[in-house]
């Protein structure tokens, strides 16, 4: 097993190969004509030519059609905050022009009408869709087929697996995921990426398969913090805006939870070193324990995306039963289809008490700084790991960023996650922007 | 012109026709086998066939495919909370064996992969799916064919414009509908029927086009509360539980709201003399004013969902701009191209500001009592009326539901508005059942 995957995150130099540059620089080279968008998709198609059989990043991906689109972007001129950056897409989201088969044999060829609005915003900026991601079963646990990147004998993480396996193994600078457990956060820290939770309800989901509408956002994944950014503008219909330096010394709350014991012990060190490091660099790190009621957390998140996720799937329930994981079928939808509407309620209650309870915590704080899982990916394809981290975050509607900062014991990514307040998705940006530059030292 | 819809609301008898029994009476005969699945589905055809020339509720109906579906579950042997009750549903709600068309070119012949959760749900309690009703262009404003089955010079309301008048007129006795301003409560006051908007998130919008999504909910409608309730109950995927007697006497708060002047004085009158009929009746009524921060409301509801609206539409604006209504892009789409992300979010702050503000109002009551439109359905088909009573309460994500209680100055069905908390839909249909009776004697 080879762990040849490239090395993320730095700037490139002008003479990077193209496959390692940022979204940033390749829009600004599309942009100023110095490289075209056909050079930009051949240096990337070239890369998951030479990888793809390993990682098995992509679901749905036809070279002609992205070469073909990339020479009619050059001959009319493409500009845009986008131009010419290709990016990939979790195969629960719509596409006008490829199928979208959410990792069931329910939807295989699945032609939708229209694009996704994500979809569409991207292309609107000048992006190229390069293709479809593997996601695992409909956004839930059962894997497709991909490996990670770093080494084929591991999970790349679920549920945004091909997602993060392709922008880990740089097929692709940007790719468009979801999360409703843990599936941007976890996969983007076992694959080496950035990864990126927006504040819920930010970024529009119509066309992309819902799980649990009250949980549900996009995820993004990327080389860089200013990449999500500007990934981010994008997927809101703005005009991109550099992300400010901090104005002050940042306030770390240094958040173990009362999952630490899950972590492993070596994750454990790395992030007791993170916090002092960011510290010695001049934040103000202090511990922050969360109030009781957040440990109720995991088991009320269970109920409310068991109860959403077996309604939203009625008509695959009654009319494709046989098709269905048994995965799928003994996990989340017995659990769901044995929750009242009243248990749901009272745990989709306890969620939005969270969510209130939170708040003051940022009052003394402008991020928080957890672990994204509790180590490296795990040895193994038929699982995709530990969400259990990602779970206050998610359910909290709170945004989240993990940055790639570590290696574990088998030499592995692992990732930093900071949080910030809900609606405070640029005040996470520019404390990821600094902690970034703190520990990728 | 006639005005030849049939009275509503009271139980018929058991030798009433079809048409005129309530979906309880007709699930209670069908799993009674006191009648079969093709004689409803027949009476039902029947009467849209008689009217349907001039009501134009529906933009979808194959009377063979309804009658042979009727006839294979008799073969089958049909039971549930729904079995043998016809149902329509707005045309943005997606069926896997009927087009859905949007009320927009750009989906003329459109056929959806699968049902919409809520087709789902309702087909497996034994509910049949008698076809699609007329929507307004994407559940905006551009009015479909519509016409109001008690006055057709006037509008039925929209946007579920035809959901509203095929219940209105007995062509079906329930219909499913949405509602992201007034699109519900209003057509149903203009209606004649009973209409439901239930607390945000309580009912799955998988497989309904998205107008905005931190507003949009399915809206109900019904000729009792009893079905209103009973229909809640199979879209939650739960046994249907009977609805509670109040156990007091009600506390209900008379909410004029700072809106009061756009209601014409009949209106007035109507509502003042509702709140002196309950108080009668034995209920508690105080007039409640909401804190100042709601008149803010209006606006901030026309950001927000002129914000989301403009960014879920990307693929149309994108691609089939010409095919969209100069009512569409001169309105919600330039409202919401022209609204900054930061402008969005603090509408948005401001709505849910408000939810936590609307809170302890409901510390002192158990419902609000309000007028759901300005008054009778206006003249005119070319426009669906004013839906400013409603922008409250849809933005406060808090459950609502009208009564056809009142005929105008022209004879015409005007309802009355109850709230309840959020999360409190059971109290609204135990209020709602107890002053049906006392102001529809």
């Amino acid at each position: 097993m080879t762990k040849s995957a490239h090395n993320t995150g730095a700037s490139p130099s002008s003479n990077a190969p193209i496959q390692n540059l940022t979204a940033t620089e390749i829009a600004a080279a599309v942009n100023a004509r110095t490289l075209t968008c056909e050079t930009v998709v051949r240096a990337f198609l070239e890369r998951i030519a030479a990888r793809e059989a390993e990682v098995m990043a992509w679901e749905y991906l036809d070279a002609d059609q992205v070469i073909a689109k990339a020479r009619a972007m050059d001959a009319a001129g493409v500009s845009g905050a986008l131009a010419g950056v290709p990016f990939g897409i979790k195969d629960i989201i719509d596409t006008c022009d490829m199928p979208t088969q959410m990792g069931s044999p329910i939807y295989k060829g699945h032609r939708p009408k229209g694009d996704a609005a994500c979809v569409a915003l991207a292309r609107k900026a000048g992006g190229i869709l390069l293709g479809k991601t593997v996601t695992t079963e409909f956004a839930n646990r059962h894997p497709g087929k991909t490996h990670n990147p770093f080494d084929f004998t591991r999970t790349p993480g679920g549920s945004s697996s091909g997602s993060a396996a392709a922008v880990g193994d740089h097929m692709v600078p940007l790719a468009i995921g979801t999360q409703t457990t843990a599936s941007t956060i976890r996969p983007a820290s076992f694959c080496g990426t950035f990864g990126y939770r927006p504040t819920h309800g930010d970024l529009r989901c119509v066309g992309v398969k819902e799980a649990s509408g009250s949980l549900d956002t996009l995820g993004l994944f990327a080389h860089s913090v200013d990449d999500i950014a500007l990934f981010r503008d994008v997927l809101t219909g703005s005009a991109p805006v550099a992300i400010a330096e901090p104005v002050r010394p940042l306030r770390i709350g240094y958040c173990r939870t009362h999952l630490w014991p899950q972590l492993e012990a070596h994750t454990q060190a790395l992030m007791e070193d993170a916090a002092q490091r960011l510290a010695r660099a001049g934040a103000e790190v202090k511990d922050v324990t969360l109030p009781a009621d957040f440990e109720g957390i995991e088991n009320a998140h269970r109920w409310v995306s068991s109860f959403e996720f077996s309604r939203n799937f009625t008509w695959e329930i009654e009319n494709h039963w046989n098709e269905i994981s048994e995965t799928l079928r003994n996990n989340r939808l017995k659990d769901g289809l044995s929750c009242s509407f009243e248990q749901y309620r009272e745990a989709r209650e306890l969620l939005a008490r969270c969510r209130l309870l939170l708040d003051p915590v940022f009052e003394d704080y402008d991020v928080l700084l957890t672990a994204p899982a509790t180590g490296e990916a795990p040895v193994g394809l038929n699982k995709t790991g530990n969400a259990a981290l990602c779970v206050i975050w998610t359910s909290t509607h709170v945004p989240a960023m993990t940055l790639p900062v570590f290696k574990g014991p088998h030499g592995l990514p692992i990732g930093a996650q900071l949080i910030a307040r809900r609606n405070a998705d640029r005040t996470l940006f520019s404390a990821a922007r600094w902690a970034w530059r703190v520990l990728s030292q």
